[in-house]
């Protein structure tokens, strides 16, 4: 981000008295994070402050501080309106039908569509969380311990931990400059991404059984049927893509969870070298090279055959000799 | 450490020729990294030297570079010798045996016993790996990528990838230090900790789908069938246990494998402030207080009731009120 961009949004922020702050739909770490971690520093700067998650904040981010200010709808009037952590505008949801373009995006996501006046997108970060990092004290801010805490949650979670191949020695400097603001990565990656509900683990059951492999493509389905059983109350995959994709030799990985309007979620995991964020793409979908996702219509057959069917596409171009 | 100390060090090891580096029995990551990133370095400075880990070198380690020059004993006489990663001499096994006071002490145990004619010293550090990283280019050695990787290996796997609470916004700032000279944090990370085989996985679907909880108590157990059906060679639980223990309210878990001889192999976590090593040692077992097995002959369901009778007693006194 040159310098001149980041002054001229200083001045935007600046000027703004009453200011909204959305993320996506079905949000991660890095969205609540990214939401909380800016709308706090306005905030504290005495701005007029309403923070968006459509889908309000996920029990496991409920640990984080002041994330009961986060509401799930906009209201009123604004004179900045601010989305962070979303490629691209739908991913908002519902909630800003009626409002004006967004004045600024600020993103992560290679695949953003810079749908806003101002877009700050830098697809080199890790996550949201760790552009807001640098760039609040350039605007002013302070980054005080709640602030660290919210950031670096996104960082880690976003990263599984700084385990992703996107994970940059910047990234690491930065979540040291968080810890030292009072952030302690250990308590906040235990509360973020160890601890599972025994609910989800009985999902995780029901994934794992239905495990399959074809050379270097793996993957496995998560039916309605599946979730009622385990008492699983998310429509997630309750994380259990980050189990596939660590399984050896496993290039591509792929995990469809049915959802209950007669369509399919489906979650890509890519390691290096192989780039998966055109396939989720051309379904509707988006994300990064190696961690993309897309929701689909049809049955979770149809589904799954019609992107297996892709996916091997993609794969019989990287690794003709496997297939 | 202050520079006096690592002064007197460099001289001393400038001065040596002939240099015996040797780590701990049964080496994890930090004892085969940091007697690798030692070595290596001594040898590009023209040393000659010798690396002994009694136990060579784990499997999981064999993706390290130069690991094929550790070998499994000294030979013949050294002008210095340097243990790395022993709190106290007895862990570097028989090797040093007939061999003089080692003449420096290279750990970040806190429990190090000072055995040395020089003590280098710094439980401040999550890794002797980590100190090794500060202290080479003090004395003067170049820490290429070979050795980059070996010392990122080190830390990596004694913080279980930056998670432990012992870690430190200096050990993140070396790590980024380690991959700016060459070390891929990522791969390091899935090669020594992460990675699982598709067996491994499908064991996990059978073991989590039969899950089963009693208030704090959470159980499975893994049959030879179900062995049979994922395909998978080893007589161990694949470390589902791990997953168990990670349950949230899982105050103890505990898994049963069932083993070909008509017996059956039990392994118990518990949470801190629950001792489960005396139901293990009762059962002719053993370990410590949050986590132990032991091996009991008798059929799956007959094992099974005899351990969550006896596991249930201890809750008792523990959580009353949970039962």
């Amino acid at each position: 981000m040159n310098s001149h961009e980041l002054l001229m949004v200083k001045g935007r922020i600046l000027d703004a008295q009453r200011v909204l702050v959305i993320s996506h739909i079905r949000p991660d770490g890095d969205a609540i994070g990214s939401l909380l971690g800016l709308g706090l520093a306005l905030m504290d700067i005495g701005k007029d402050v309403t923070m968006v998650s459509e889908d309000g904040t996920p029990a496991c981010y409920k640990h984080l501080p002041d994330h009961e200010l986060v509401v799930k709808r906009p209201e009123g009037e604004y004179d900045l309106i601010v989305v962070v952590d979303c490629s691209d505008l739908s991913r908002t949801g519902k909630a800003l039908k009626g409002y004006a373009q967004p004045d600024l995006n600020i993103d992560h996501h290679v695949t953003n569509l810079y749908y806003a006046k101002m877009n700050l997108v830098d697809p080199s970060a890790v996550a949201t969380a760790e552009m807001l990092a640098e760039y609040l004290p350039q605007w002013g801010m302070t980054i005080t311990h709640a602030i660290a805490d919210v950031l670096l949650t996104g960082m880690i979670t976003d990263t599984l931990g700084f385990r992703t191949s996107n994970v940059t020695p910047s990234a690491l400097r930065i979540a040291a400059s968080l810890m030292e603001m009072g952030a302690n990565l250990s308590d906040l990656y235990n509360l973020a991404l160890k601890n599972k509900s025994y609910e989800a683990m009985r999902l995780w059951g029901s994934g794992l059984s239905n495990l399959e492999r074809n050379g270097p493509l793996v993957w496995t389905s998560l039916s309605l049927v599946d979730r009622l059983a385990a008492g699983y109350s998310g429509r997630d995959d309750a994380d259990l893509i980050n189990v596939l994709s660590s399984i050896d030799g496993a290039l591509i990985s792929i995990i469809f969870v049915e959802q209950p309007n007669h369509s399919v979620k489906v979650s890509w995991r890519a390691q290096q070298g192989v780039d998966i964020s055109q396939i989720a793409l051309q379904f509707g979908g988006g994300g990064h090279p190696a961690a993309a996702g897309a929701e689909l219509d049809g049955s979770l057959e149809s589904v799954r055959n019609k992107v297996l069917e892709e996916t091997y596409k993609l794969l019989e171009i990287h690794t003709p000799l496997h297939i």
